[in-house]
């Protein structure tokens, strides 16, 4: 079958030139046909730019943009003729099948809520993102689509990521642990209690509660939150690698054998930094909705992108949202499940 | 005034020694007197092994002992002879003056929460602890005390935070920050909106949202966040920190140049070390709790306990308590404060 992404050449910090040069990258390794959604001036002269030839490609043009800053519900709300509104509408209509995009990540969010269906029975759609570990890479989810949600949503999520972790990173019956700030049962909010109890009683290959200082063992590979603390997980993780390395750089400027050391060490350095890098795993999955959305880093160059871009077309491939219907379908039914919902 | 100043011998991971040798190390440079609280034959046993003369302390002997995993609340019901529960009484009795332990977090904070009064006015206490960041170090409210806080809870951690950071570490007027995923002050669940309303209407010098990345950057010296947060960015980076460690050590096993940079780099490495070391800042002050509570890291050693009894006479010497029963009660006045509380 000949799938259609769609790519945001307007979104991002480095947009359009790196989507543009992404998409030229993946057009040799994918089956998929890629259109590209955009502002007309700005892929005209980022093509220019990047010296790619447009008649690979498939143009769907915008007459706006909705900028990274921007409040996702109003802009989307407003920006009808935006790359995101349009992609949102024609995944609905089913003009292209799935939808990769560097920009506001809220608005992608709120569009993609708005304007697509979710799958059936899924309640609400939650954004996975891939985190390294000492063993490999988890995803966590929720990262920030469902900063309130109830047991249920968190259930659901953890459903979608052993799914999305066996049918696209290969693994079965991934691990799925619950984020929570002590490993006992009885530990966090109500909320998480009663969503500790639905994993319980779930076939899924639950772990129990895991520590935040766990993630990073590997010893989990579906972590589950919610998209506050989730947020909290992925901004803090960036900040402080960040904070880490500077640290270091301010400590060696005036040792000069730490400098000869850092030079020896570089080449672990980098392989550190590739094995820690975001732009490894192509993007953050928005799970839930029916039709496949990948949420790009804001800063993503060519090669994040062209990532992106092919675990899309995985997603499709494997069919990743008829299996997570089958199973949401399969649990709704589940008398113990319905049991803890309804107390 | 001869304060005296509590010291649990039998909390922690390396109790009885540790306590014991820190107790030595600060009794030259305290003036105040230290009441060393424990099982008998723990403090015999630690004070022979680490040739300690224990005619220079008064000794409280406790019959039970709380153990770093036991739950909290059935603990503290349960132990009334253990050193926790043993000194919280004491503190509400003035017999002493302050606790410093490095037992079970929980407990001290149940025993706290329940046997000493709160400071009038103070609605529940908060743990605060010191991150380092590239300006110095910030103070983080609250930690894991209370994780379902309502806006006047986290109002009043930023009040007793400010006050802390101004008496103890010499700041005046520190900066406030609200922990949340965005720095729009339409960002987080409706409890935060509140929350960030109480701030701006304050005479703190409050700096608004800042996002979780921010926390290292050294732009807010007190960030206040609800318990659940606040633990899982303590865990988080304390996870993160050690895997970063473990991922690079990894990388070096094979690489002899990386070796041989890591040498070179100890130095830098050690001072970095040094600047992220809890050990530094001696423990976690419970605020709020009518009587001076210090919570140390379960890991310390000599040198951490020692740095927090002085932490703890450093409270005492400034009354800091005072400081916060006095603004908690001005703030109580204040027309704009009590009308956003009752919206």
């Amino acid at each position: 079958m000949n799938y259609k992404i769609g790519l945001d050449v307007s979104g991002g910090d480095c947009a359009p030139l790196e989507p543009l040069k992404g998409a030229e990258l993946a057009r040799g390794e994918l089956d998929a046909s890629i259109v590209l959604l955009g502002m007309k001036e700005e892929i005209a002269r980022g093509a220019q730019e990047a010296n790619i030839d447009l008649s690979h490609f498939e143009i769907v043009e915008a007459e706006e943009k909705i900028e990274m800053a921007e409040s996702p519900a109003y802009s989307v709300r407003r920006k009808k003729r935006s790359s995101i509104v349009i992609a949102s509408n024609m995944i609905k209509n089913r003009q292209i099948d799935a939808f990769v995009s560097c920009g506001n990540t809220g608005a992608v969010v709120c569009a993609s809520s708005l304007l697509i269906r979710l799958i059936e029975g899924v309640e609400r759609p939650g954004i996975g993102i891939l985190l390294p570990t000492l063993k490999g890479v988890c995803l966590l989810i929720d990262a920030g689509a469902n900063i309130e949600p109830k047991p249920l949503h968190l259930f659901q999520y953890g459903i979608m990521a052993s799914l999305y972790y066996s049918s696209i990173l290969g693994k079965k019956e991934p691990v799925v642990g619950l984020l929570n700030i002590g490993e006992e049962e009885s530990k966090g909010p109500d909320f998480m209690k009663t969503t500790h109890r639905l994993f319980s009683q779930s076939t899924l290959n639950f772990a129990g509660n895991i520590e935040p200082k766990s993630i990073f063992s590997g010893d989990c590979d579906c972590v589950i939150c919610d998209g506050y603390v989730g947020n909290v997980v992925l901004k803090l993780s960036e900040g402080l690698a960040d904070a880490m390395g500077k640290f270091l750089a301010l400590n060696i400027k005036n040792d000069p054998l730490g400098k000869v050391g850092a030079l020896l060490m570089r080449s672990s350095l980098q392989k550190f930094k590739k094995s820690t890098d975001y732009a490894e795993y192509g993007g953050a999955p928005l799970l839930g909705i029916d039709g496949v959305v990948i949420i790009g880093h804001g800063r993503s160059h060519a090669y994040a992108i062209k990532n992106a871009l092919k675990v899309a077309q995985e997603e499709l491939k494997r069919d990743l949202n008829a299996r997570i219907k089958g199973r949401i379908d399969e649990v709704s039914k589940d008398s113990r499940i319905r049991e803890i919902l309804a107390a």
